[in-house]
This record gives C-alpha cells, structure tokens and sequence, in this order.
C-alpha cells in the first residue's frame, strides 16, 4: 500500500488549498473591506491554478494506477479501494479540460459577473446577452471536452450529480410537472386566503440572529465546530468537519427569511459536520452530489422546518422572543402562514410548491442553449411564455425575469436540477427513516429532532463521499430517486391548508 | 527585462500564497471555531510547503541571477534593481531552510499556539514546557540551517530586523537600562501619586469599540481597506494595501487597553496602508523590519497619542461618550492617568517608560535559550528573578510570568527586541518630522495629526521595502539608530509629571 499512501498524502495537499480557497471566499462574503477585493481575486486565481496543476500532474495519474493494483483485491466497501476509484473519476475528468480552456472560463466568467450587475441593475437583458452567449459557446466546448455520449448536457450535469443523466432528469421532472400542476390549480382555485400580514412587521434583527442560533443549536449544529454569519446570499462552507460555517441574511421585514435560511443551511451545515473526520482531507471527505446535500436543507428547512408539530413546539417561544409582533397569532396561523403557495416570479422566494416549477423552467432553458435548440437571443421571451404557462405569472420585467440569478453568469451549467433532486430525496430519506425507527414520528411531534438526526449521521452523513449518489440513494431507500413520494407529500400536506 | 518580468510573475504566485496564509492566521484569531484548529495547522502546514518550494525553487535563483544582468545598469535606487536585490537577499536565506523543517515548525507552532491557550488559562507552565522544548530544539536548527557566526541568536533576529546583530541590540540595550533605571528610581521614589481609579470602572463595550473606531479613522484609518475585529492578543495584518485589518481587545474595566491597542495597531495599519500599490505581490511590498513596523505603532500610541495635546483634544470627546465615568476628571488628569509609571507584571500592559525592560528580560533570555545557556524548565525560576531584578516585581503565578506572551507559541524568537528598537525609532522619526515641517508642531498642539501622517506616508511609508532598515534609517534621519533621544524625550516627558 506505499503508492496508495503516497496518493493520500498528495491529495491531502491538494484538499488543504482546497480549503484555503474556502475560507478566502467566506471571508469574501462576511467581513472582506471592499478594498480587499481586487487582492482576494489573484489569491483565489493563484490558488484554483495551484490545485489543478497538483491534481493534474502526471504522477497522480500513476500513482492512482499504482494504488488502483495495491487495492484490487480489496472488496468494492473498501474505504481505500473508494477512494482510489473516486480519485481516478475526477482525476479523468480533471485532466481533459484543456488548461487554456479553463483559464477562458475563468475570465470570461469573473467579466460576466459584473456584466450581469449591470444588467440586472438595468433590467436589461440585451446588456448581459452577448457575454451570456460567449458563456454558452465555452459550455458547449467544455461539455465536449468532458465527453458525453450524444447529449453534451450529460457532462455539465455529471460535475454536479455524478452520473445522472439528462434523460434521467427529463423524466422525472415530466413526472414531477404533471403532479404539481393540478396541486397548484386547486390551490389558486380554492379560495382560501392565508394571513401573513403579522410577518412583515419590525422584527429586531439582533433577536433575529439569537433565534436562529437557538433553532441551530436545537437540531443540532454544533457551534464548537461552525459558526453562523451575516452575508448577502446565504450559504454554507466547510473547511473540515470540525469548521463548518452556515451563514444568513437578517432582514428586519422578513423573519421568516432568516429562520428557513438558518434551517436549510444547518441541513446542509449538520451533513458538512456528520463527515466522518478519518475522510478529511481524502476524496471521501465530500458529500456524493449537489442533490444529496440539498436533500438535507430541504429536509430540516421544509419537510420538518415546515411542519405542524415542529412549530406546535417551537412558535411559544418565538412568540416569547417577539411577543408584540406575534400577539394573537397561534401556532396554527403561524404554520398555514409559513406554508402559504402563492406563485410569484423569484426562484430562492418561491415555497416549497411552486419552488420546482422554477427549476423545471431552467432546466429546459438549459439543455435547450448547450443542444443549440435554444437561442440566448430568444430566451427572454421563452421565460416569459414558460413562467405563464407554469406558474400563471407574467414577469414585470427582465430584472424580476431572465436576470434574476446570479449562477449562469459564474458559469454553472447543469447545477440548477440538483434543487429540485434534492426536494425528492429529502422526502424519500424522511419517510425511510420513519420507517426505520419506529418511535421517530412521536418523537418529531414533541418537537424533538435528535432521533432524526441520529439516523441521518448514521445512513447517510457517515458514508461520506464513498458511493456515487445513485448508489448511495439504493442503500439508503433499496430503490431509486423518485417523484411520487415527493408528489404524495404535497398533497397530504396541503389539502388540509387550502381544503383541496 | 523578459527574465526580470517572468521573476516578477513568479514572485507575485508566491505573494499570493503568503497572503492566503495570512487570511487563514487571521480568521483562526478571530472567527474561527475551536473545532477547526487541527485543519487549520494542517492548511498552514500545507501552504507554508508550497510557498517555500515555489520560492525556492532553482527556477528562481536562475531568475535572479538573469534579473540581475538585466537591471545591472539600473542605478541603485531604481525600484527594479531593488527588486532582484531584495529577492536575492530572501532567496538566500530561504534556500537554506529545508522544507521538512519549514513544515515542521508550521505544524508545531500552529498546534502550540492552542497549548499555550491552555496552559495560560491554568496558570501551568508544565503543560506548555514540552511544546516550548519542542520549538526552541526547531529554532536553533533553523538558526543552525540559516546560519551565523558563532551567534546562533543572530541568524533569528535577522529575519526580524535584516543585518542586525546580537552584539548591537546588547550594546543599545545595556545603554538603555543604565538610562531606564534611574528614571524609573527616581519616579518611585518621587512620592508623586497618579489617580487611577476613575479608569477602573465600568466602560460599555459597544462604546468602546465605537471611539476606538473613531479614532483609527481620525488618524487616518481607512475602513473601506480594513477592519477592526476583536480577539484575545490585538494585532495587525494585511493581505495587500487594501485590505489591513487591525484587531483589538475589549474589557470592560480596561478602556484604555482598546483606546492605546486602537492607537498602536493603527500605527501599523496606516503603515500596511500607506505601502504603493505598485509594489503589491513583489518583495518590494513589505515592511522593511519589525523594528520600523514597530516605530510607527509606538509613534501612535505614544509619542503622538499619549502626548499631552492629543488628549486635551481627545479628552472632550471620550467625556461625552462616558459622562458618569469621567465626571469630575480633565484633560490633564486623564494625560496624567494615562502616563503613571508603575512596575507591573504584564508586559503588553506596561507603561512607556517600564515596557522596554520586559523587553530587555526577554531578549536575554531568548539568548540564551537558544545559545543552549537556558533550559526550558529553569525558565518559570529565571523569570520571576529577573522581573524582581529588572522592575522589582514578583510575579504572582505563570499566567502573569513566563506564560504572558503568546510569541514563542507561535515560533517567534528573535522577534521581542525589535519592539524596543521601534520605541527608539518613533521617537528619532517625530522629531525629523518636527524640525522638517515647521507648522508641524502647532497642528499637533491643536490636535491634528493629519500633517505627521503626510510626512510618514512621504518619507518611510512610500519607500515600501526598497532599503534595508539600517539604510532607510539613515535616509531618514541622517543617521543611526540610538537611544539617546528616546531616554531624553523620557526625561523631557516625565519630569514635569513626576516632578523629578
């Protein structure tokens, strides 16, 4: 096993920088001085072409030859023998993306994401066009270079969700369209109207902040090992297990915003903190896919964050935190008010309905430009047209439209399905843990968390990056990602709110 | 200048690198979670190694030597010549390093770092001893690796303070004691009593942290290129000119420890600040010395903010920001309060005039841990000796003994006396600057420090680290370092308030 140590200590180098680059951008993103920003750009350049030249060099490539021999014999549970074989799949993927490529993205991209300010400024989506274009052509040649068989998008999706591919996709996300336009017709058409009034009133951040750290510690984010921040968009990093950052945005006027933010991203933070601590710094220290660690946020923000009984707990003591901006209200208004579907036209504010039916949009976007189906001159229009059709809801311009995500413009094709493969799976991984421990719903009615958390750390955090997602999902659920419990759930849901 | 250009690149990656490293030390001072001190010290291990074999590299010294042919007819002041010439002088002394024992001292210094925490906090040098054996057995072979002649100590103080010598600090640094010590005699046997006590009350954080704010930029701190953060033992760092971040330590009964630390680190950052842009990512970008930083935070926190003048400006202000605190008290009194000299156990609490004897004790016992003279375990006995020596004071446990300074657990030695060569220097600046700039004196008189900033920037800021310490000095001044004019600012200073 010299050669497959030796790989380990190689790209436990390559994981250190990788870490470093992490801890640059949180520190982007929380508390850089403005003037730290043309620096902070050439040290994370510097870093990213570090890491790739360290992990592309030729000796790697022996060496995960090498240790691929001195693990052969192992059994494929093997930690050692998963760790030589998802080295050697990023490794081939690494390797044929010509440098000259990659440094064409990357400066296309950091251009395209001030282009993409200023268009979103203006509204102006003739502004952002020609960068956008400039983005899909190095998409479409990125996509050829990772290789694909027939369906370029195929490879663009693999960098997020390993070995999923867009036929995959198509399918369940025709599936999931034909289940959840009816639920969100019956619940236009129901006529029941959901107060909210009570939320957009003054709630100080400062308690803001101290309630969520509340909610955080409760499902059990451990704060000797993460903190919580302040930041623009909300997200979470891991520099290692034990240093696991979520981050939120605290607006007086919303709440809400910041107890889901703190919920989605502590699932996300609880799956970075539940990796096993002997995977650090290996290439089974990740989470499988994008659409495995949204299936945690989705989890904790939406199918328990989201719930009856979580709040049947929890609203007596937000009501303690915000007595006067919640007088009169009752868990039960507070619940039907945290669940309210209303169609509306910006994805991260859309509920956990309607949410899909943002993605299905970009994910047909998407495939359509990097097949050529699709002209970027035509997409404004085709957004428009699809939002009517999917969600009755006309754009009131391209700001509120087109323009209103930040990822194309960074370069991330094939990113956007995950949200939504992430949505199934947290309702497959619930309903497999009520089944698997048989006192959990009693316990989730009093409020009580730690039994699902200790079956999340057990099936899914403690495996790490050791199986492809789509073999992870068959250990966990014996069967395959699917839309109908997704689907099922909703519907037992909501027909109780809008009494459809 | 084609070989002169590609070192220039090549210098810049490396810069990047050892900014990187700096954002890592700061976030593990400030924000980081305890957790996430093992992969930090693996991260800076890890970065240290590549910023040192990319330095190191035989690339390089090819580099500089064609470099060298190249800007050989430049004049010697040109910034292209100092550039090779500043290269040259760091390759060297790098090249002797080996990387195994660059990536051992990271490791144990980073892990030493939290030890001594522990050891602080109990008040046991027993459990910090082995990690301090451990890192002085590093430093004398990287003295050793570095080396000398015959004076292992100078190899250290070089990396601090370039082309000083161990024989020149002990000779300026006997000279100052046989100055200090009478002063210090005859202001405790003045009988003169300083009121103290309306210092010792109550001062709300917040407000604290507010007029420190207001301070550092009154001096000209510029906030949108930095930041003031707390954390247990304040320092200043910077990732580029833009981006020097100042850190601070808030206690409610001490306000003026985050008033003169305010004051003292700002120094330095207006330092950092004040370095050309164009000498950003090159070996120009840097400081010369510790000793010249340290003459500008001393300048700060001393000869201009605990100058008379700066308090009967300030006085006003700080009174409005804590009334009940400061009923009764005036400019005067609080200059006075501000300025009692008193032996006391703490160096970083220490008065002006006592402050470089904690400073002589250490240098000596640096001296001889490392000239192999001193054990580690004597150290807690040599200690309390010399303290009771030197100030006539008996340290009453180890956490205001030998475990005060958080230094040696980070691998400094070599490092304490440039603070007193700094003190010697801020006082041989002020006064070039008074008699360069003849309204200087009045602006300062009425509280304006905007002029002295303008002289610094001009004469030692813009410089960046063209010249060796010892060179600027001269340029600056006419001539050398010496401890005259400090010992006689003292007098000038301290009679009238003691009356001696």
């Amino acid at each position: 096993m010299e050669h497959y140590q030796q790989l380990k200590e190689r790209l436990a180098e390559v994981a250190d920088i990788e870490a470093t680059a992490a801890v640059l951008v949180w520190d982007m993103r929380t508390y850089m001085p403005p003037g730290g920003a043309e620096g902070r750009a050439e040290q994370l350049a510097t870093l990213e072409k570090i890491a790739h030249q360290k992990f592309t060099a030729p000796e790697i490539g022996e060496l995960i030859e090498e240790a691929g021999l001195e693990t052969a014999s192992l059994p494929e549970e093997a930690e050692e023998a998963a760790l030589v074989r998802m080295a050697r799949r990023e490794y081939d993927q690494q390797t044929k993306l010509p440098s000259d490529l990659v440094e064409r993205l990357a400066r296309t991209t950091s251009l395209a994401n001030q282009t993409w300010v200023k268009a979103k400024t203006a509204a102006d989506f003739s502004l952002f066009a020609p960068v956008l274009q400039e983005i899909v052509g190095l998409q479409i040649e990125k996509a050829n270079a990772l290789g694909h068989r027939g369906c370029p998008y195929d490879a663009l999706l693999d960098l997020y969700e390993p070995e999923m591919e867009t036929s995959q996709v198509r399918a369940l996300f025709a599936q999931l369209r034909e289940g959840l336009v009816p639920i969100v017709r019956a619940i236009a058409d129901s006529g029941t109207r959901i107060e909210t009034a009570f939320l957009e009133q003054e709630y100080e951040i400062a308690k803001q902040e101290a309630f969520t750290r509340e909610l955080l510690q409760a499902i059990g984010y451990d704060f000797t090992r993460g903190r919580q921040d302040a930041t623009a968009h909300p997200f979470t990093t891991s520099f290692s297990p034990s240093d696991v950052r979520v981050t939120n945005r605290f607006l007086p006027n919303r709440p809400t915003g910041a107890i889901f933010a703190a919920l989605h991203e502590g699932g996300h933070g609880l799956y970075e903190q539940g990796l096993p601590e002997r995977f650090q710094r290996t290439p089974l220290g990740h989470v499988p896919s994008l659409g495995l660690h949204e299936s945690q946020s989705r989890l904790w923000e939406n199918v328990v964050g989201r719930s009856r009984s979580f709040w049947e707990y929890w609203f007596p003591r937000l009501a303690e935190v915000f007595p006067e901006q919640l007088a009169g209200v009752d868990a039960e208004l507070f619940y039907r008010a945290v669940n309210r579907v209303i169609p509306s036209p910006i994805r991260i504010q859309a509920d956990e309905v309607t949410y899909n039916l943002h993605i299905l949009l970009r994910f047909e976007i998407e495939v359509g430009l990097i097949d050529g189906a699709l002209k970027v001159a035509d997409l404004p229009e085709i957004w428009k047209a699809r939002m009517e059709e999917f969600l009755g809801y006309t754009p009131r311009d391209h700001a509120e439209g087109v323009l209103q995500d930040i990822h194309w413009s960074e370069g991330y094709f094939g990113y956007f399905p995950t949200y939504t493969l992430g949505s199934l799976l947290a309702v497959q991984f619930y309903q497999q843990a009520l089944q698997e421990r048989p006192g959990l719903r009693g316990e989730l009615e009093g409020g009580q968390t730690a039994g699902l958390l200790a079956w999340l750390r057990e099936r899914i955090h403690a495996e790490g990056g050791k199986y492809l997602p789509v073999e992870l999902v068959r250990r966990i659920t014996g069967g395959e990602l699917e839309a109908a419990p997704f689907l099922a759930y909703l519907k037992e849901k909501y027909s109780p709110i809008y009494g459809i």
